[in-house]
């Protein structure tokens, strides 16, 4: 090949190249022109933005038709999968972190406010409420947990009558919605007394896989992740004028914390001490435990100002 | 507020931002570093630039709980209505023009080779085999249409026996997988004579609206946008050693080619005239009409090599 015929050759795959990426920025123009009659501002900023990054996406990655086929089959397999108790779609999102992404974005570090984390997909609407000081287990296996704490403004008055719901999985892993027999366990709800003060009984928390025998299951494996999340409980805190609080506590002590968590809800300021107790060691409320262990944790609980 | 008030508010205000994207940032970080341990460097490649993506349009659209619970609701209704004949992923891939750009990814233009486009949702694999001049249509209803054409390769060489699969809507725009009587008909394939010679007689295309009473038709409407998409026939070419071809003809006397296509698939060099025959006019392989219109149509193929 002579320079000239080298020459000659780069100038066409230049050229070829650069008609490819002519012709492949010309399909995410007239996609993203298709939106110009979207009369919601906002729904056609989503869609530009959605359009922007999925046709950048394929272009990067240069995605096979073997793959792209790949990514419609896990989605095929997710709808399949999910029905009222499993949803699929919502691992998926925690699993790559678009959840906890989310969440970073609409709660932004205020003060000290108390930090968010993954919402997950076992909050149930009609939980049972309890008086201070109830038991939110419902019957569901575990070592006794007794937990309190207090929730309070960022100026640190107290909040009367703040809605605490609390959910967790029991000692197998598994949420009520999990059971097959419709039993409601795990989840209740109180009110904040007039000192911003709330404590329950609950079940000290242990890890467990999310659930895996689905798409997303399959997806962790093939990438050589663990499906696992440390011990945790949910709290969802909300009251008038105050930013509603979506987290967990998760155990200090437990060995998969530093492993890491499949959704990756972990926060330095939410790791807690659950201090285990002797059998018989007297319970704070009086309650006979039948010589059993237990353990106790404190969670006092900050709320940042509304839409701040 | 004195110049000093202001210079510190805008000092907490930048440090809150600062602060605010760090955290942003650091959730991509600690989801991209679960992949470490991803032995597939390709899977390792196609799950870091999805997770790259995904979080970058989530801080980009400041995407609110809401919305992230609309994209939930959007994949689970589209789980919900898919079945072994109705796929509304591809549908969704399609309208937001992902298929295209994944074809244009993996079909660079090459000499004078035959455009592709969009697949589908609607081909199956177990078509009947016809003979050349055989009927696609299996008794679907619309105007009968008489397409012939060669199958070349970029030398300009006939390719014998390539594999020709035709694939189209009826003239009420649905394809037989649409039928509820498991009948097959508007699908067939044939090869190519020693001369890359094909002849079939189909179905003068229509226009037709892709399926839009599920998820993706809902967010056309909400879009603005239309559902239609142009008349047109499918064809699938394979032959050994050169590039298998997914591509439609399109009629340009269509009143809806100007207005666009639902699935984007339009190319200029795909659009074909579907000559209108009068009552009586001779058909090429001398069939009795019975006094009906037809049309005609001419495509001529060509393949680039396989792997370029």
């Amino acid at each position: 090949m002579t320079a000239t015929d080298e020459a000659a050759t780069g100038t066409l795959a230049a050229h070829t190249s650069s008609a490819q990426a002519a012709a492949e920025q010309d399909v995410t123009d007239r996609v993203l022109a298709s939106f110009d009659g979207c009369t919601d501002t906002r729904l056609a900023e989503l869609m530009a933005g959605l359009v922007r990054h999925l046709h950048a996406y394929i272009r990067e990655v240069r995605l096979t038709e073997d793959e792209w086929n790949a990514a419609i089959r896990f989605l095929t397999d997710a709808g399949d999968i999910t029905d009222d108790k499993r949803q699929e779609f919502i691992l998926a999102s925690d699993v790559l972190g678009a959840s906890m992404q989310m969440i970073a974005v609409n709660n932004p570090t205020y003060g000290d406010a108390t930090e968010s984390t993954v919402f997950g997909p076992f909050f149930a609407e009609d939980a049972p409420r309890i008086e201070l000081g109830g038991d939110v287990s419902g019957g569901a296996s575990g070592q006794p947990c007794w937990v309190e704490g207090t929730v309070r403004d960022t100026d640190g008055n107290p909040v009367r009558g703040a809605r605490v719901e609390v959910w967790e999985a029991d000692d197998d892993g598994f949420y009520d919605a999990q059971y097959t027999d419709g039993r409601v366990a795990g989840r209740a709800w109180m009110e904040t007394d007039a000192d911003g003060g709330f404590r329950f009984w609950g079940l000290t928390p242990t890890p467990y896989p999310i659930p895996h025998d689905g798409p997303v299951g399959r997806l962790l494996a093939a990438t050589g992740r663990s499906p696992v999340r440390p011990a945790h409980l949910h709290f969802m805190v909300t009251a008038p004028g105050l930013r509603t609080l979506v987290t967990h506590i998760f155990d200090a002590d437990d060995p998969q914390l530093p492993i890491g968590d499949a959704v990756f809800g972990i926060k330095d300021s939410l790791v807690k001490k659950f201090e285990p107790q002797a059998p018989g060691a007297p319970a704070p409320d009086g309650r006979d435990l039948a010589g059993r262990t237990w353990a106790r944790s404190r969670f006092d609980i900050v709320l940042a100002p509304e839409g701040m």
